[in-house]
């Protein structure tokens, strides 16, 4: 299903992977590993009305771009950034999933000593890329997508359990960690 | 004008300091010095219209709560969350503004090594508290409000300029970075 808002396209985008990401999180931050959440969607409310004193509710209103990555926090003391992607294409992953402003917004992440990277769900597996490992992709091919076989060697496979239904945090720890 | 949503009551909200946080942002961030972004109120959309193909509007959404605080992102590498708040009490700030999840939230950010505050914005001065210095409080004495002279005596004040509107990070480094 294609939605149009305003004449953009949007897919409808990973839910999959978003519903057992905000598990894994809540897991997560309920054992203090850290405290990490994805952030509200951004609505423009156009308008509200009063159906009695007591209540309000919005009826116009659309969805509105968002600049930075879906989800932020704190990990081990370092803020924390990322976003989750949902790759249909059992080939490569389009880089066209990525909008220009956030990909400048991880550079801007990674200038100021934190972390940015993206989830990305392809053929049943889960991988993290780095935002380091992106940016060093596109400066070096002009290539419109990543192949699959690449992400694989590139990224940190992220591995399924029970709680956290995604043990993202231990991809993070052998991506940005594993020296201490 | 105090607006009731599904029976809680939301007073209009610290629209002023809100503004002139955003903008105070918007310059830090494109300056780099900084990045740090207030996160979207959260909608409960209840439904979607598709008023022709090509476009869709949300109909009918409430707002939501949420349980963090408003402002998040990094500073000198380390992970910052604050909340703004007004306050049109000339003579103490009530606690009650700061709703008990966020309260806890606070304690969360402080145990992960980040930095929690409030900017509070009263007689028309601008404050920045430490999240440590509310839990003391809290702590000690059996209040419901803190006092203007000891929010003064405690609290780091925030100066006003033109570009950024209010040099909070001023304030964060006397507060965080004095050693340094």
């Amino acid at each position: 299903m294609v939605i149009y808002v305003g004449g953009t396209s949007y897919k409808n985008r990973g839910m999959f992977l978003e519903n057992i990401l905000n598990e894994s999180n809540t897991y997560y931050n309920s054992i203090d590993k850290c405290l990490i959440y994805k952030k509200p969607t951004p609505i423009k409310v156009l308008n509200v009305s009063y159906p009695n004193n007591k209540s309000h509710l919005i009826d116009k209103a659309v969805y509105s771009s968002i600049s930075t990555l879906d989800y932020n926090g704190i990990y081990r003391g370092k803020y924390i950034e990322f976003d989750a992607k949902e790759c249909h294409n059992k080939t490569s992953f389009p880089l066209s999933n990525l909008k220009e402003h956030q990909f400048d917004h991880i550079k801007k992440v990674i200038k100021q000593n934190g972390i940015a990277f993206l989830i990305i769900m392809m053929n049943n597996e889960f991988f993290l890329l780095k935002g380091e490992d992106i940016i060093e992709y596109v400066n070096l091919y002009n290539r419109k997508s990543i192949d699959y076989e690449y992400l694989k060697d590139k990224s940190y496979k992220i591995v399924e359990s029970y709680t956290p239904r995604l043990k993202y945090l231990d991809a993070v720890d052998e991506a940005y960690f594993k020296e201490n």
